[in-house]
């Protein structure tokens, strides 16, 4: 008797549609939505099956993946919510903020802090329900053709960084420079922009950049831990059967926590790799750290300004930042000072 | 059609026993096997139940709970491998080594690395499948009734702590106490023990160690990231149809990375209540964390020359953490210093 399936035939076959905003190539982040499309469905005996399609194949990268899923045209998409910062910038807070929140805490905020119940009230307005479904870790800062000897140095810089990161780049004097994958190496290769940041070793060793700009900068305080989210339209989502939300709701949490030890298996391999290679690793200085903390500061401001939503949630994400840094100041951050103190 | 039932009558219906390795005082790590079984019912429509007993239900705590799967009492257990330390040293290879892994490393080790691989090449020896399933995140070092001024102060110290930890205080001059939870307390208050550890501020709390021991220490350098694990009979794992596999794979996977969610959530509160009621947050010198690190090594060594497995899986293991705290001290750790470098 155990060996029979255990869905039997009267389960309902529902095929979904899944966009990710990355391609194939980022193959961790793009793997996050393999992983949740592969558990849906062991999980259902084959019943619930979500196609997954990279970026460019039904719909571009970037805020399309969201849009597409607010049109209909796709049931799902696994992606960061804060490339439609431009449409409103609470989308910001859903992904990463600024000297915000590390991978664990921002696990904390979303699962027992207020982190879903605010951002999915906010995602409500676009008809989207949201799973964290990924992290990178902290991020680098980027490739630089020139050293950074101070904040002179950032006048004028031409700098490939988007949205919020970007508004904050542009209170140090950058000039944020949003250019699509695929251009940035050309562009930087060329010295048509100065500067270009993406993610982190294993991820920034196959766009080459190592090549043509060797200042390889951490660490990326714009994105201490960026979160990546599968986003389902809340229509399509309450038609589920509760077994196929299940489904769909573990397969995000073993999403978010393989993705993040998968980066971490795989960065440090190619770290060291680019470190062969001849790339120069560069610690932003205090200088720049607190006048970038501090421009942030004045940007969340303007955003509060403009926008009640991020006023709301961004309060309580910093208000919960603050009572987390208390708590990781002692044993998490004595140990690993001890283990690994910071370069 | 969608609202039907997703699971049909055909699949078997399938009860087992979990035992937790905890009380249900310490909500925390003992509802990681309710978050468990919880999903693992949604997940099958309620056929593939797991029933879940607290310590001291069924079988007590401690090694208890994997001996009773070994015996075959229950199918399965919720608990620390370190707890059959004394058994075959490599049982605390699955749990936590003095100056090992943390949280993240540990799961890129058991997920990317050989960790899954090794141990369950281990575990097999004792008819048992490991899952991942929750980590507490670096521990506190526990409750001392007077300062430690200095190594000497460590010599006859009668400390509750067990295990590899254990061996390693004694190598320092401590006299490891291996005393039950419920009699930590009189014993620490009559001063039959000079200090006793337990887990991090949410737990240590409940049991009420600040009313009889004011000095709380850090980081507990013997738990940087304690893993618990799901383990189950491997005949009886065997024995499950592919979906209830599947079931059981994701939830764990929920669990592992909710409970750490869970401690990073309430830990904080939980600290600043104990520093208001006088504790005194204390960090060990970096005279006692260097001395512990060498009586370390000599434990590894020790233990490596009495198992081949120890001395197998463990120089795998700080391979390993040797390459992710050589990466950790880049990005991660940088930006965890600038947010909240360690006091």
């Amino acid at each position: 008797a155990l060996a029979m399936p255990a869905i039997a035939q009267t389960a309902p076959t529902i095929k979904w549609r899944l966009t990710s905003g990355f391609p194939k190539s980022l193959d961790t982040i793009y793997g996050g939505a393999e992983v949740l499309a592969k558990r849906v469905k062991e999980l259902t005996g084959g019943k619930f099956q979500i196609q997954v399609f990279a970026a460019g194949e039904l719909v571009p990268g970037g805020p399309a993946a969201l849009d597409a899923v607010q049109a209909g045209t796709v049931e799902c998409c696994h992606t960061c919510s804060y490339y439609s910062f431009g449409k409103e910038p609470t989308f910001a807070i859903g992904s990463a903020l600024p000297f915000g929140m590390d991978c664990r805490q921002a696990n904390a905020w979303f699962y027992y802090g207020n982190g879903q119940k605010l951002m999915d009230e906010f995602f409500s307005n676009y008809g989207l329900q949201s799973f964290p479904g990924g992290n990178t870790g902290t991020q680098m800062g980027g490739w630089y053709r020139k050293e950074l000897t101070s904040l002179d140095d950032i006048k004028g810089l031409k700098f490939r960084v988007a949205g919020i990161a970007g508004k904050v780049w542009a209170k140090l004097g950058a000039v944020p420079q949003q250019i699509p994958g695929g251009d940035i190496y050309p562009s930087l290769e060329k010295g048509t922009i100065d500067a270009a940041e993406w993610v982190g070793p294993y991820d920034d060793e196959k766009l080459g950049f190592y090549k043509v700009a060797k200042n390889y900068y951490y660490p990326g305080w714009w994105e201490p831990g960026l979160v990546i989210h599968f986003f389902v339209a809340k229509k399509e989502w309450d038609k589920l059967p509760a077994e196929y939300k299940a489904a769909f709701e573990a397969a995000a949490f073993e999403a978010n926590v393989t993705m993040m030890a998968e980066y971490d298996h795989k960065n440090p391999a190619a770290l060291s790799r680019l470190l062969s290679s001849g790339v120069k690793l560069r610690r932003f200085s205090n200088e720049i750290m607190q006048a970038a903390q501090k421009a942030s500061q004045e940007v969340y401001a303007e955003e509060s300004a403009k926008s009640p939503a991020f006023k709301k949630i961004s309060e309580d994400y910093f208000k919960y930042a603050k009572v987390q840094n208390a708590w990781f100041s002692i044993a998490e951050a004595s140990m690993a000072q001890f283990l690994h103190g910071a370069k």
